[in-house]
């Protein structure tokens, strides 16, 4: 990506020569590309230019460097081995890491895709490319065992999912109402059913998506199609729930209107996690009162930690055949039509659409 | 008072023949009129009229039921003991009772001076009055060894506010912004101070109320007359917090507008209580995303419990001399001028007014 | 039972004329014989005689009180539904009630199968007779779509379970060793595996205990007959967990032997639940330098919570294929048989005995 | 100390050349004997020799090294500035650094005074010196505003109670019994009232101690030489907190027989923390069904880490009066006493020795 809203470029850039202690060199089979990605072309967060996108990725060790021997769930590591790993990466030394223990927050924080240009060395720093240079200190996850799609298809919504409903909490037991239908969504269904929800319901659309959600285990959806009317939405959630509301609700839609609607659908004393508002999408009006009234707990979770990612590959190795995440890859794309792949998402044209260099 | 918006009128009924067991007659000693007084004098809550206001009382024993041998504490209870009382009761069997444990939103829930209307017997449930008839299962609390004035000058704001930091949670060392310095916020200071706060800042006014923070011991203040831009206020806070942003801010004014500014106020990984508004003041914009980015916890609570009844007077015992709540009482009336004391609550023309039967 | 560690005897009571508003009589279908029953019979615990055991229990509505209309989770209840109910009943207004939010430990508490003589009116108030009379405020679940046998194969253990690994909480993708392979053992496993363990290792035996673990779920098994030495059982937890312990040890086997070795096995910063120990075996050596060392968090839990129970029936429900807790029913007694039963239950000749009026 | 058992012996190093970035060389003005320097010399951990001694200091600045412009909360740092710092350094990569959250149990931990031989470069890595040189990464704090008597005089003990007390959490209200009146009981007591106990109940000796928590605000004491009766103790602290038992519990005692008494004295759902069992001082009985039956929560908490090092500054500059941690300092010698300083400590002879170089 030379520049914001600009067509993608392929260039050509020299493999380094030396892999540093504890980096390496991974040739690249698949990247997803996020809906992240369409925002970060159009401007809207302040990155480096050229720039190699991607941060949702499986490739395969070419090199390995010096004294990394191992995953960072403690595997071994060899030249070979299919990998995925965090994109995120923090510093471990600023006040967000050590005091807030907060290192989504870090200050020196940096990510593959987003923060490095490809203009400077080592230049393979985003997933669609032939290649990607991993830093020492990446957070590297052996996936032999575990489909490419399936990684892929998860991609950054399940960490954050995972992320998410580890800041609320479920308990077993709990009604759980899903606001959207969007990987996000499918994310969070998945892992609150896997958290111990009794009853999941998904709100959303179109009519593909609440058939997926069906397929992952929602008891029941409600299509905003055909209720348009909040009030009548309200009504069925707590028709669903003995007539009290849920006991948590999960934004995953990233508009605000949403929120106020989703407070109404908690019961009192429940709990609201803000999930799909990754990008800003400005204000709405929201009451207050309602939260104070309700006495309700609302929850903001950014991003994610190693941990998740860890969590999230352990996750598809065991539940993958309950949770087909790699279903969700719907369209391939040659690195040099990476370009088109970002449009295809853009237009939400694809459920989820992957650069195969 | 006959009906909403009508003047007060004094009516005598005939005190109860006949105690029933566990439940108590009470000779009013003072009685504290509350901000909600004024809503529910407007009709802004459906309650029964005619009707004795009043929920912050002290009183005298003047009859013990059968069986009502001592207080919510434990200790002995005898005629003639001063006492103070929780204004609200639960059922214990209904679902927020027994499964959500939520006994502040209980589906039966009562309260002297808002529920009962002096026309049917006992008559005597509100604190303006000569006598107040206390129910069965009524939480009673001996205060023989705490200034009348400081019971009331604490009033609801005290309970309000232990309830609210307990939700919260507030840890050793913590650094907290108090957005308001009326009788919940000065509560919410004390409490915070004496929860481990290390750090406090009241942002408030008029100036006298900034004075009495820092009695309090309020760290610092801001005053709003003094600076009425909120970018500015923001500056103020991230300059008092090494430029985080507060580990904890309380919502303790009840305008909508200011919960956006307070979000601003929290650091990343922060908490947020919106401890005032037990009214319903309307929407205001928010913007979910900065609950994501910020990674917050919002909290809301509604009312209080004995429990947080028991401690408040336990912390006016203990440390009245620090936090001297009794100072707040600054207007009396007698019985027939109770209507003279919520117009001058209503114009916020007086710290604290109360009624003297 | 006429008295301690005598045998049953059959008698005849009238059934009582009248039912009291809120009350049931139930025709009493199955009755589940547990371990807890043995104790009462050995006198360990100080009940009135003569009584009639049983505190797992479904049956089927005879007749039904005035205002009865509803279970506990809002659904109709009509004559001729089969339910299950909670045994324990609280009083909702001591101190533990009200204040601690504790409502097993309540002072005035009182259950099926164990608080009440059948010498007095109603009479029928155990789990092994023909009838069974529920007092008013009895916590009662239909489950006309859950089997008998499921309800009470799970009994106890499974509300037990529930509740502990509500105290301690399970995080999605936690590490669990399970020190037990009985019915809270199986139960545990159930519970922790659909609270969001990913990795799951029971220790126990005989062997046909640990293909029932396998059954339903465990990754790894550790048979304490083949492994009957401590170290080499940590050391194969460790290889389980990347060296480090486990993220969650539960304890179910009631000796406090194994406190100890299950404290080594809990990784640093780990949790460790007392679940097996409901009846007193004494002390043993526990070494409180490893509490700290370790940073652990030790938790108990006692009995369950009518929620508890609505949870277990809603889980038996949706998860009654996964988990078939129904299979471990495995003797069947006739009433005039009971003593036999609980004799089975007592040499653990049974996997689960049940009595069957 | 050259080796474990030996008398001190006075060596000389060369001062290192040059200060490496964000390193420092300090001038020490104290340092504070520890009863773990004891268990240091007696060999119980396996430390290297020769070595420097001494955890617990205040120091001048002599020289810094480049980009170290301000102490770990932000404020800058000057060379002449009095200071002090964590003893304990994390690495910041192991799995309990960055996974499970846990840097006390960092794999690479070190600390100075501890982990490093004084034969190495450079050299001064202990208290008991008379420059010490700080590693880049060691977590400084400006203590220009607080007596170095008050620093040294808390030592550990109060960073070790600040963290004990995060961990286990006191609610508003609580009533709380320490077991132990020795420096880490103190600093409880402080921690406890400061953090919302309502009641505290000390347990220890000799009366000098008592009368020392009482200036600290107990409000009640209970001397174990004149109530040598667990039994009685037990009845007592039944009698202060209504007959039910303290809400919280805190062993700052180190011996594993006052676990199980305290246990007893934790109310059915308290709370109980293992904070005086930094050394291993063996195993005790222990009734595991009184963990269930109660339903306690037990808490242990390992050393401390930076930001309670910073809470606990915070804590001596603001409420220095009303704790008075300097007057704890009773016995003073100079560098060539230094074995003397530690004979004292090892004898309990002193409240708190240090060596003033």
């Amino acid at each position: 990506m030379p520049g914001f809203n600009e067509a993608f470029e392929i260039r050509k850039y020299p493999l380094p020569r030396e892999i540093e202690p504890r980096a390496a060199l991974v040739k690249v089979e698949m990247a997803g590309v996020c809906g992240t990605d369409v925002h970060l072309w159009k401007g809207q967060l302040p990155i480096p230019r050229p720039i190699i996108l991607g941060h949702e990725t499986v490739g395969v060790i070419e090199k390995l460097g010096e004294g990394l021997h191992t995953d960072w769930s403690g595997k071994p590591l060899r030249v070979g081995d299919r990998i995925t790993w965090s994109a995120g990466m923090r510093c471990g030394h600023c006040h967000f890491c050590t005091v807030f223990r907060l290192p989504t927050r870090c200050l020196n924080r940096s990510a593959y895709g987003i923060s490095f240009t490809s203009d400077e060395a080592p230049h393979f720093s985003g997933g669609y490319a032939e290649f990607i240079y991993l830093r020492p200190g990446t957070a590297i996850f052996g996936v032999s065992d575990v489909a490419t799609e399936a990684v892929i298809g998860a991609g950054c919504a399940l960490v954050t999912a995972i992320h998410g409903v580890e800041r609320m909490g479920i308990s077993f037991g709990d009604s759980v109402v899903i606001q959207g239908s969007g990987p996000v969504g499918l994310a969070a269904l998945a892992i609150a059913k896997s958290s111990g929800a009794a009853k999941t319901i998904v709100i959303g659309g179109p009519a593909a998506r609440l058939e997926l959600s069906k397929a992952f285990g929602a008891d029941h959806t409600i299509d905003i199609n055909e209720f348009p009317n909040a009030a009548v939405r309200l009504e069925m959630v707590r028709e669903h729930t003995a007539g009290y509301g849920a006991d948590a609700v999960i934004e995953c839609v990233g508009s605000p209107e949403v929120v106020s609607e989703g407070f109404e659908m908690c019961r009192d004393g429940g709990k609201y996690l803000v999930l799909g508002h990754y990008g800003d999408a400005g204000s709405a009006p929201i009451n207050p009162h309602v939260i104070t009234r309700k006495q309700l707990t609302v929850y903001g979770s950014w991003a994610s930690e190693p941990r998740h990612m860890g969590h999230a590959i352990e996750f598809l190795r065991k539940q993958g055949e309950r949770f087909p995440f790699g279903q969700l890859v719907s369209h391939r794309f040659p690195l040099d039509a990476a370009f088109e792949a970002l449009q295809t998402t853009s237009k939400w044209a694809s459920s989820k659409s992957v650069v195969v260099p």
